[in-house]
């Protein structure tokens, strides 16, 4: 068994190497509170080193995915930046790392969208390796209309949907739909029900689960590594992973299955 | 009132905020010669300076916006060219700093295609924030059917629909109408008609001026800066720029507007 | 008459400044094999200085493009690779710089995509400047069902169709169709049928011909600098090679031909 960290903010539930974390603050769309930033944190920590677990699905409670910031919660730590601290910017920058890290996971990370996914929601929606979206979902950047930006956020969409899509959002503050986000690329599955949207999230898991959780883990690293670099280093940075890979049981086991026409078996 | 440089090649008009600016020589299709390409760069470092203007709108008159380089002024230049001078060069570099300017203006800058874009004026396009469309217009980089190279437009071009697409017209000198120029992300909005590219110019700017100006301006800087970035020194810098935008009065105003569920009143 | 290099494994045809390439291992699916990989290596350190060709036109044999590394031969190669050899990483670097070779041709890049295109096969189609694609084709990555991974191909893929989608197809091992490789942009062209396929490599040659070929040549080399680069030192590298075009028998017979209103004489 494995031991999941203790969180107040969110449902765990593992099964089989996939490990399903609901945002679980429905009375406020799941906006996220300096607490659920802070568990956030923990599970990310957690994951970085958890080699039994191969699969994270993030999702909401209550019908929606997350509104983003708590802005309540901002309003009265904004109003007290009056004196000397500065928790805006300390917030910010935990946000930013959270971001990365989540960015960052070994996992393969598959991003659940229904209801709202606003500001921090969207970006977490924009930095999963696989998002699903349901039609009806509403998505956008609403920082510019409140007078604030989309600050730790903007790499993630910009890379996501590009440059001049990341501004028009953003400058414009446009709301979109699950078929806008699906036609400009946030998610990569569309389903029109929840039915289809719990159907498919499964046959997307399945999909993965054929693939070998290490050879998956090193082509996220490269992935993001090479994003517009081409190279020596990276010529000598990629050949050392595939050389390793190819060296490991699951290259060996792979290949071998290949010849032998059957399925691999995979050591989670 | 605000004191507007004095131009020739250029119409001007100043509404609450808004600069419309109009590439006024109809009889070469707008076509950018010297002159229009220094006052163009006088309306830059004006801009730049200008809090009071929060949204440059750049159009071409007569029909088209702009048939690129001024091809008979420039073949007089060549031909001096022979000589020790190195006009091409020279104007080329100006043009290079003109569309790095615009591309930075802290204003939200929306450019209005109709008729001919081609070469700079493509590269204007490919520029813009916001770039609406006409569906009958044509784009294009025509320069290597000259014998020439799309070079200083390059980057924009590249970064506006990517790399392959930035070559498939590159290489082959094709050009594009309205609706393509719309499926590749060249423009976010399509008209079928001058009426209805007027009326969603229109609509455009009301959407952009319920955003703050000081946060718009800081989100273009945060996503320019970000493309491509996502590292330690990138959160730290948006994170002092999320903090300065909560503090000044733009963000606070916004804040308390949301809380209070009324419309915030920006300081342009 | 140009002397083409001598070689097993690929069909040449030279003909008026382009040059066919077909790959010809149609028993085993144009599978890249050693002598495949260097006898590639060879056609390219032969066309970085061959100025008579323009055009390069890569192709497979037997209805296929390429299934990619032979898995067969790397099975063998990997089996040894248990003692002191790493012919795994050897032969990795050696694909890597090929790839990297045949990005950056002088000569303006065609692939033609029918039946399968895997792994590196994958890669070649989304390192070429333009590709055409039968709606009927098969694409993917396959690597991570092997337990390996896609190493030097991703630069290729990332840059052609986004790190989301490329991850998409990596982390599930997702095959696609020529359709949706045209709507991914893989390719540029689509073609629903053999006839269609070679009609349409004719009339895009054609289009490329009628461009300069050093004016392609230094576009290609612009745009693959540019990607992602807007600086002070980009700006004045683009007006040197936009000068010497200029100057150039090439543009200033481009010039006249424009003012002359009649079609260029380009020298190959």
């Amino acid at each position: 068994m494995i031991n999941l960290p203790k969180v107040d903010t969110l449902l765990l539930k593992h099964v089989n190497g996939r490990l399903y974390i609901t945002l679980n603050r429905p009375e406020r769309r799941n906006a996220m509170n300096d607490q659920m930033n802070d568990e956030l944190h923990q599970m990310a920590d957690f994951l970085a080193k958890s080699a039994a677990i191969r699969l994270v699905i993030l999702q909401g409670a209550g019908g929606h995915f997350c509104a983003g910031g708590d802005i309540k919660e901002r309003k009265n730590q904004t109003d007290q930046a009056a004196q000397h601290l500065d928790p805006a910017r300390d917030r910010n920058i935990r946000s930013g790392q959270l971001f990365k890290k989540f960015f960052g996971l070994p996992q393969t990370l598959i991003v659940v969208v229904e209801g709202s996914a606003m500001g921090g929601g969207f970006g977490l929606a924009c930095l999963a390796d696989l998002t699903l979206v349901h039609r009806d979902a509403t998505l956008g950047m609403p920082e510019t209309t409140l007078g604030i930006a989309p600050a730790q956020i903007a790499p993630y969409v910009v890379q996501r949907i590009g440059l001049t899509p990341a501004k028009q959002m953003a400058l414009t503050g446009e709301r979109i739909n699950g078929d806008k986000a699906y036609r400009l690329g946030i998610a990569q599955y569309l389903a029109d029900s929840n039915e289809a949207l719990r159907d498919k999230l499964e046959s997307v898991i399945q999909q993965v689960e054929r693939c070998g959780p290490k050879a998956c883990a090193a082509t996220k690293n490269i992935m993001h590594k090479v994003a517009h670099q081409i190279d020596d280093e990276m010529i000598e940075f990629s050949a050392d992973v595939f050389s390793r890979l190819n060296k490991q049981d699951e290259g060996r086991e792979g290949h071998r299955a290949f010849v032998e026409k059957r399925k691999p078996h995979w050591m989670a």
